[in-house]
């Protein structure tokens, strides 16, 4: 990979969720690289944008607040990018059960509406788009590869399935340079801390209750996932955004499997103390989970020569003295929007623009 | 398909986009079957809606003037439902490239509109959605059966898979009973006609100029489509609906298949006279053009005991006779958006309900 760390030197980014967590740690590894990076985030409240994220990077960082699903705002914010990276969305699939057309608006049409602007104002701009695993649901066959039949169990793999169409259209049809990355379970630090019931995922949710002293609610425990520290993540959109034949593929990322109930375990060691309790998976739960499922990323690999780097005990060992550390940016929702509203100042209007900004 | 006549009498049919093409066949044969159908329709003005649709079925059918995207009307519309026909969409596959976004919101978030209402206050209803057989793209093998991979080239296209995938996806998760129907080149009575560019179908736009005496643009030529005639089309609508062991399933529907430049000379034929012009596919279509493409419809023939009765020769004899004698509420989109106002008259508020509403 060493092709990557040259590749990105002076070039202009542009990440959307750049506020989020893959977003921002992309954005941390883009200015090591000497990139210029733009950042677009909406700062929904709910969702996990938050400006610490970018601590440290700010002055080297442009941000802007807009929502992908506004096509004015892109048309702008496309022009003269050398790298789109297509993160910003709605992750939850309990809440995409419940208000589908949200989902649908900010995972599908926001980035289509992206793409067009790319078509439009900038169509030597490459694409890169975060999908997601659950676009296989439940698997036929282990490990699960890109070739699987895409059968959803839950609406934000439908509105996931959408986008990536939409991004290797664009390719096929408008000769766009797009490639789509299948994420799995991914964690690390910059992961949205603030939400206390773990409806997103549960990893962040039981790092936040282990810390906190309290016990690991394991719901099930048989299921079997496979996780991707943020690191390897980034690496894997930086390796897609360089390499040329990468251009029209969709690509499987994977990780250290595991089940749930020997992740808690794991989690306990790395943790230094800690305690589960077991409870059966609630049926809103039960009904969009996949049971038993990890990737293979052998086409990621052959292709790209993509692997993991950071296993999960240590991975998981990083990411708790991370959260040591900065508890006070990310454990209240009240404070973090709080603290936002301080940092937004760095970005008010009249500021000049910081260094690595687009002119 | 005996069991279909007698399914529908005294059921309540929600029809969207039933002052459509296929919708008015669909509304007209469920009032000859004795069913209480709510036709649902926005008059979307460049689409194929049209009061004169439903001429002769007027006194028979109540029509609701609203767009599937309004949460509110389908919450109040689908209460009570035996079946729903969720057929509203934007057919447009050269529109759909212009302006994706329409085209995702009326394709995709309002078929799920339509299936969260169902969901919250209707659930057992049972659905029936109607897809296209471009979902395929360009073909891998003749016939495309529904196992082909979904590789779409236009984003009407993507549009329906998502759309597609919700049905299922509700049908898996929430238990609703949803069929997914991928229709091929429908043609028949009621098609819209006041399209002078042949911007939705080229069967319809050959038809009108032959009727006018105008000679038949081929573009290309070589290119293989199959096509159902639309009460055949109606009849798998009817039967996927009556058939319990079709919930879940999605059906390619077929028929006879010809290249065009074929049915171009088949239609002259059937017409009684007319001249064929040869033309380059301009590059906007051949982006898009899947090339020979017909389907296999072999797994609705075994499982429900669906097949085309009606061959294109006669198809197209019944279709050219009735716009012969009907040119005047198809031609002119003027003349149709005047009539359709004078036509609204029968439904204006404070009229009692026709017999067959829902009371």
């Amino acid at each position: 990979m060493a092709g990557t760390t040259r590749a990105f030197a002076g070039k202009r980014c542009l990440i959307t969720g750049g506020l989020g967590f893959i977003g921002s740690n992309l954005a941390h590894r883009l200015v090591a690289l000497g990139a210029r990076v733009t950042i677009v985030d909406s700062l929904i409240p709910a969702y996990g944008g938050n400006l610490h994220n970018i601590d440290h990077i700010r002055d080297r960082v442009h941000v802007n607040i807009s929502d992908v699903r506004d096509p004015h705002a892109m048309q702008v914010l496309v022009r003269g990018q050398d790298y789109i990276f297509n993160l910003a969305g709605q992750i939850g699939h309990l809440e995409s059960m419940e208000d589908p057309q949200t989902d649908l608006r900010i995972n599908t049409e926001g980035p289509l509406t992206v793409l067009e602007a790319c078509r439009r104002y900038n169509p030597g701009a490459k694409v890169l788009y975060a999908s997601t695993r659950q676009v296989y649901g439940k698997p036929l066959h282990l490990p699960v590869d890109e070739t699987h039949p895409l059968q959803p169990i839950d609406c934000n793999a439908v509105s996931n399935i959408a986008a990536e169409h939409y991004h290797r259209l664009y390719s096929a049809v408008h000769g766009l340079r797009t490639v789509c990355l299948r994420l799995t379970n991914t964690y690390g630090p910059r992961q949205m801390m603030k939400d206390t019931q773990g409806r997103y995922a549960f990893i962040y949710y039981w790092i936040r209750r282990i810390i906190d002293g309290e016990p690991l609610l394991v719901m099930g425990g048989n299921q079997t996932r496979d996780f991707t520290y943020v690191d390897d993540c980034v690496g894997a959109l930086l390796l897609a955004a360089a390499e040329p034949q990468a251009d029209g593929e969709v690509y499987n990322l994977g990780g250290e499997a595991m089940s749930l109930r020997s992740l808690a375990d794991l989690l306990i060691q790395v943790a230094g103390g800690g305690r589960i309790e077991l409870m059966e998976l609630p049926a809103e739960r039960r009904a969009i989970d996949p049971g038993k499922v990890y990737l293979s990323y052998e086409k990621i690999r052959r292709e790209l020569g993509w692997e993991p780097h950071v296993g999960l005990a240590e991975g998981l060992s990083r990411t708790i003295a991370f959260y040591r550390q900065h508890r006070d940016r990310y454990w209240n929702a009240a404070d973090v929007a709080e603290q936002q509203i301080d940092a937004l100042q760095i970005v008010r209007p009249g500021d000049d623009l910081p260094p690595s900004a687009p002119s």
